[in-house]
């Protein structure tokens, strides 16, 4: 990169990311330390790559981009119930990615580190030929014998959602410039949500001891769903009429309902799937309040195998597309 | 990609290497589980990203990009005195990683993952529209009071190398079609030091407890030595003409003694270096003789700051280039 070498980006823009952690040696060797967890703990590790021109679009802003790049793997932690501990970062530069576009990035991913308390604890840069790639490996503590899984779902176990589903999806249309005129009032929130997802922590943690199986909503409900019901060899039925909608996303529905399918399947929600028994219902509704993210119940699973989703009339829903396949 | 969809991929071709590993639940969660390290032990963690173009050649067999990838991040945990634990991989697939290259990267992959019984946990796939980049997370472990760090260089301890300094960036060299005239003999050797380096792990370990600091040569042995003094808050001397090197080196030199810097700062070495007082010399010979890697004091620590090069008469060399620069 002009500018600045490997060396001294490491040295001025990444070493304050990591002052937290002291096995993160100020990143200055070959590898970092990683502290014990606390008794009876365990660690999960999870990582997730992110490409501008796939994931963030060029136009975007870097910070952005660095916030949704740490966030999609905080939110696979808040899928284990885990607590963040650290994270790892591999950063391939472009022959576009200039100085001020890695000091935006680099702002962006400190408010962050800031915001949930997650230390930037090693990692790699290169450069290469094609568009900027940022790779984080993060790393959670979670009790060793209650770690959330996708497996584990019963019959009988009701399907919850966190926060409201689609808006991911819609604020991608929006930002592409389709289907503006479906919206009349400000979009800028929906737009947000597809450019800095909010990672459920606090719920995932609560959730542990609560929930039989859990998944965060990454390719799409119904595909990430669909992996839930395979992971724990179960079946699923989804009313629609229950999944949770912003405001932005009931306005977008009553002018084009076809836009269902697009809620239902698109990606980028990064809420949280979850299975728990009838009786946990209570505690679940507790624990949302406290952590101040809603839970709505969608359905329930049952014996068997395959997802449904029926309509407000009872009718089966079916969808071209079940997900969003990255490859 | 066309062909396989990323479940494909990581159902068909990814999931038989998680095999060893009871925590990577079959790569089919949001996160893997690390288990507990033994008693006295902690984990280590290192993150090398390699891109095709930059790394590797683009005509470069793909399982040797797949091995190096996993290589060179093995080589920071040998850095680091750590026995090898799993490994996380981001695939970034570009327009040209057509099913038959990733067939081939992971058949690479596989027999290193069984040659150093190191078991993949979990990772990612993208598509991006650049070359194909690969990103490895591996972790390691290690006595949690004794890991090797890049500090700990006492003034008065020998530097010490393994194996032979140089063949990596020659190979290269060769590679690329330059400098065939300097060797009479077969350049495979060469080359295939370049695609494939040897992490020193058994090395690396039995060095924990007789080493007090140490460094992979990834950038250049001039280079990181000077990482290593940085960070120890020494000098240190070295003697060119002790700096082992393999025959083919030997004689590419006899024909062009240029190519002395090439072989002092070049990268892709993959050796390490280390400090030992000189006391430890003959737990060192013995090491090496037990685990078959060679080890050679090539010049001492010292008080102060900064790295000299004498040659064979005493007299300092000076290099335009301190080592191979990343960004």
């Amino acid at each position: 990169m002009p500018g600045l070498t490997e060396f001294e980006l490491i040295g001025t823009l990444l070493k304050p990311l990591a002052a937290q952690s002291g096995g993160a040696f100020s990143l200055s060797d070959d590898a970092a330390f990683l502290p014990d967890p606390p008794s009876g703990y365990g660690h999960v590790v999870t990582k997730d790559a992110l490409a501008v021109g796939i994931h963030m679009r060029a136009a975007d802003p870097p910070g952005d981009m660095a916030r949704k790049a740490l966030r999609v793997n905080l939110s696979d932690l808040a899928a284990m119930g885990a607590r963040p501990v650290g994270f790892f970062m591999a950063l391939c530069l472009g022959p576009e990615t200039d100085e001020s576009y890695l000091r935006s990035f680099v702002e962006g991913l400190s408010d962050d580190v800031e915001a949930f308390n997650i230390p930037l604890m090693g990692g790699d840069i290169i450069r290469q030929q094609g568009p900027f790639v940022v790779s984080i490996t993060a790393i959670g503590a979670v009790p060793k014998d209650d770690l959330l899984r996708r497996s584990g779902a019963q019959p009988g176990d009701g399907l919850w959602v966190s926060g409201t589903i689609g808006d991911g999806a819609l604020g991608l249309l929006v930002a592409e410039g389709q289907g503006p005129d479906l919206f009349e009032a400000d979009t800028s929130g929906l737009i947000k949500r597809y450019r800095i997802p909010e990672p459920r922590l606090a719920l995932g943690i609560g959730l542990v001891g609560i929930a039989n199986a859990c998944i965060d909503v990454s390719d799409g409900l119904i595909s990430d769903v669909g992996h839930l019901c395979a992971a724990s060899s179960v079946g699923c039925s989804i009313a629609a009429s229950s999944v949770p909608l912003s405001p932005m996303a009931r306005e977008a529905l009553k002018n084009e309902w076809q836009l269902m399918s697009t809620v239902l399947t698109g990606g980028d929600d990064y809420e949280l799937a979850f299975a728990a028994p009838q009786q946990a219902e209570k505690d679940i509704k507790a624990l949302s309040a406290e952590v101040g993210i809603p839970a709505t119940c969608i359905g329930s699973f049952e014996a068997g195998e395959g997802l449904s989703v029926v309509d407000h009339s009872g009718k089966a829903m079916n969808f071209a597309s079940t997900g969003y396949r990255h490859a």
